[in-house]
């Protein structure tokens, strides 16, 4: 860290800074002269979109950021890495979303550019998920950079050369930054925690902080699925069955983790993912003709298949798959996007969408989940360099590799008191 | 819990899946061959109104949630029955609420019945304060849609029979809520709990927990009382009028809280509720002509009211009219909204609206107590039927009856060091 | 405390109420006969803005209150006092803005008067910050009343007078703010502090909890920057700079804290407050024609410069000029709030503004440092005075002087074991 990671990000702004200065302009550059102070239609749309835009930010920042806080000794990484991915990440797919959809012009900032900057992060911030507690502050920027590029160049496959329908991102955004971060997390297996690690695990407060994060998540959801929709129609559809799909999504999810777990109890790492499943699900064909009713049907299978994940699919990924997933991120984007793009076959089969066909759909599905694949691997040997600042085994899932942390509670005499983790440092 | 929990949930979700079916369709579903992905007027004053529906949103789920973690073992089921009663309400207000004011026809989803729909829930939500801690998920469930049943009745009474002002719903939400959560609590008396309970108190970080929600509620109350306001002045009106009343209650509070503890010090418990009574009082005429002074009037009377009904009511209730009321509803929305029922009647007499008689607001008020009692005192019997997996005294507050809990902190063996209540169960 | 807290505290309640009284009216008054229920221009502009004013309120209240709850045993008053200094500003900021700008006349409430009753009250927030832990209450209802009296006189002259451009108000709320606190702290500087206190600490919660201020600021600042901004081109280009400033001064951040601190590891005080450091110096010329790459250059300077303030001169403040910053404003508001300034007049002499010259810039940045620093100095000589209740230096930094404090954890006997915290008090 002492060196590589403060070069490595000052590296990286000034690249930005230089790349901004050269491809970006404001929208309105041209219409500054005579348009001074007036409003313009532009600025009409800017301004009502921009609710919309704040609310995938706080998405962003304060979702993803509070649900990762769970593990009792990562929270400051959980939502200090995550601003730290998110900033870098917002730069960088401006430029590369950009130079995609203009081919070589000037990059003009508009809201959309904005929304589609924050979606960009998502996808890493998926795949930090995977490898939550295992991956350095470095690691995480170089994810950052090559994650977002594929991610564009997929995005612009689906979109212009597919032309298929994905306006929540179930396939382009979840199931892309799922099976990228755990192509990432199979590469980088640790054999050391395959009887799991002391620190894996939630304390009593870190788990309300993480309600935090699925709370901002569940409500904004609406506004990240249709943030981006043709005005009118397709965008009030987008807003109302994702408002649907995720109230059933939270019956079936509550109904499922006490049907599985010891006496009918409920299980907190359920209520915090599988109630989000309804978003990413609905999130191909929500500005289409489903009606409430089919968004409803569809958050209510995304709930069930996440906590059956939960339940059976991450401990045999984990056994048989060698793919250390922390946050269950398959669960919560992976299968729930894979839903997505199927219910998005079927509405299109239904005659829900007139503007695309089953095959694109297929196409587009099958070229998210590859892209993710094969980029992910490609990252992850990367990152598995022996360069970039790793931690070891034991001194996995906790902050005081990398950050200063203080005492644990008043009178504490360190972080933790058995241990001397204050002291502790990455091996390079 | 075993099976009775999970079934009852699936059920339900199943009915609302073939209620909306039957009853519930777009908005424009004749409009979408006209003017397909073109801006109607409606979907123009959906995109307007987005950002108030959002902070209501943003309300039930956080600030009805968080407000609850106060308890210091209790904060799983706080914030997570919360979500479970919101999203399950949302669907049967839509529903239950659909079908009153639409005498047959077909439900259309527009922006409106979204916030409508929203708010249902918040009179689930405030009884849920008044028995927390003391009912199980299943006799939630079964109130949710009692509830709102009663709710919806109610408040067409109001709208369409008396045609009475209650822009904010200080009577038929939130007086409503706190006496048909005040009857429920009662019929659910605990004798055993008459002298307390260990669990039932905060510790410091909860309390923090709490005021998340105390601060989102506070900031978004305008939101709240102006939502479904007519737009333009009215509108307008219930927006300033709310903001001021908030901010004077802040101050008498304060001075309130202050003055009635030992030695001057400032009470929790005050601040995190009685701050919010200004943006109850103001409800019912935040949109009439009432001026800026005549909001912030009100809103000092509803925060001295609501400290005095914390230090004074609420244990001379718990005793003398053996209802234990958790989170002191009464204080917060039972007090405060008959003194928003009452000045409505003053500032319709003093001719603050042009639309409604004070014998109309009276007979609102009335109404909306008297249906609150009678349905919540037939609630209360049917929750006190033995089959519904209601918590054994001595483990009322404590999520582990309910929920799989971690330990409390880092090197704790269990959640509870003296005790084994991660082994505890309900009693069916 | 006893009766000196609740008497003042009333006494300016009931002072606003007669203010807004005599002087406040709602806007369209004149209109109510004839638009009444019609949407009117003005009533759509209230809306349009209505969700930036939130976003403000949102920065005010959960903002600024959670980033100071960082230290261990403060959070009550820090997110407690916060609300109420705020709740008690916004009335007299209506009041103290409104006359000086209407000139006798009454005051007519518009969005834009609650947008900047709110930021007036912004000042005061700054301030406590300089002060937080070492105050009594009584003490802050004191500074809001001076602060924000010489804001209002400040701000008229920036505006009014020197006819400047400072729509972030880096000059008149951020460099203002802290520069009075400063002054304020510097005449109550406590020699018995001059070697720290045990408290003035965080533990692992509590800086989870500041995190939660330092999201809603970092996320909702482009509508600070923007909210007051003339519609069009000006407030597009407002949001569009804060939010690439603040990206860009994220990564600086991060990159000077590990490369300041011990073994490269990250420090939790930085992240938390120089990551938004950006969006105090991009605040003057936010809405000119500076470029998205000019603030990200502006962002970037401003964090490092803000790590660089909390590693060396809060350290050299404290001991050579015997000024205590306990949250280090001078670093997030001071500094920043000065490269703003400058910043501003660089921008002027480039063309990038036709409405301002450097010479008004100039004067503006000195009138806003030096009325705050005269208005602090002699704000603080007021609250020297031994009769406002102020903690003894053993209890600083402690809730429990003010606040009836629960127990620290579960099974604790205290909120701190092996101390007698309850019983403290003031020395009134």
């Amino acid at each position: 860290m002492r060196f590589k990671f403060p070069l490595m990000a000052l590296a990286l702004e000034v690249a930005m800074i230089i790349l901004f200065g050269l491809f970006v302009q404001y929208e309105t550059d041209q219409n500054i002269q005579h348009f001074n102070n007036s409003k313009s239609v532009a600025s009409d749309r800017f301004l009502e979109l921009y609710p919309l835009f704040q609310d995938v930010h706080v998405m962003i920042f304060v979702g993803f950021g509070f649900l990762m806080t769970f593990l009792k000794k990562y929270g400051f990484s959980s939502v200090g890495i995550n601003l730290l991915i998110a900033s870098l990440g917002l730069q960088w797919g401006t430029i590369a979303q950009g130079i995609l959809h203009n081919s070589g012009q000037k990059i003009h900032i508009d809201i959309t550019n904005m929304i589609k900057a924050d979606f960009s992060t998502a996808t890493v911030l998926i795949s930090f998920g995977a490898v939550l507690g295992k991956t350095s502050p470095i690691q995480m920027l170089i994810m950052t950079i090559i994650e977002i590029t594929v991610f564009a160049g997929n995005e612009y496959l689906v979109d212009e050369i597919f032309k298929a329908s994905d306006i929540g991102a179930s396939m382009t955004i979840h199931a892309f930054g799922a099976y990228f971060g755990l192509a990432v997390a199979g590469v980088l297996y640790r054999s050391g925690l395959r009887r799991g690690h002391d620190s894996e695990e939630s304390v009593y407060h870190s788990d309300l902080f993480a309600m935090i994060g699925t709370l901002f998540l569940w409500m904004f959801w609406p506004s990240f699925n249709s943030a981006i929709a043709d005005p009118g129609d397709k965008q009030y559809r987008a807003m109302v069955n994702t408002y649907f799909s995720l109230a059933a999504c939270v019956l079936t999810t509550y109904a499922f983790s006490s049907l599985f777990e010891h006496r009918g109890k409920l299980n907190m790492v359920h209520i915090q993912n599988a109630t989000l499943a309804g978003g990413v699900a609905v999130g191909t064909c929500a500005d289409m003709v489903i009606n409430p009713y089919g968004s409803m049907i569809i958050g209510s299978i995304a709930g069930i298949i996440s906590v059956v994940g939960f339940k059976f699919l991450t401990p045999l990924f984990a056994t048989k798959l060698r793919i250390q997933d922390t946050c269950g991120v398959h669960n919560l984007h992976g299968l729930p996007g894979v839903v997505g793009g199927l219910a998005g076959i079927v509405a299109v089969a239904m005659g829900a969408s007139t503007t695309s066909t089953t095959d694109m759909q297929a196409a587009a599905l099958g070229s998210s989940i590859g892209t993710a694949v094969v980029g992910g691997l490609i990252t992850g040997l990367i990152l598995k360099l022996p360069i970039w600042g790793q931690p070891p085994d034991q001194h996995c899932y906790d902050d005081s590799v990398y950050w200063e942390v203080p005492r644990w509670r008043e009178h504490d005499n360190q972080f933790q008191e058995q241990g001397n983790h204050n002291q502790l440092e990455p091996e390079v």
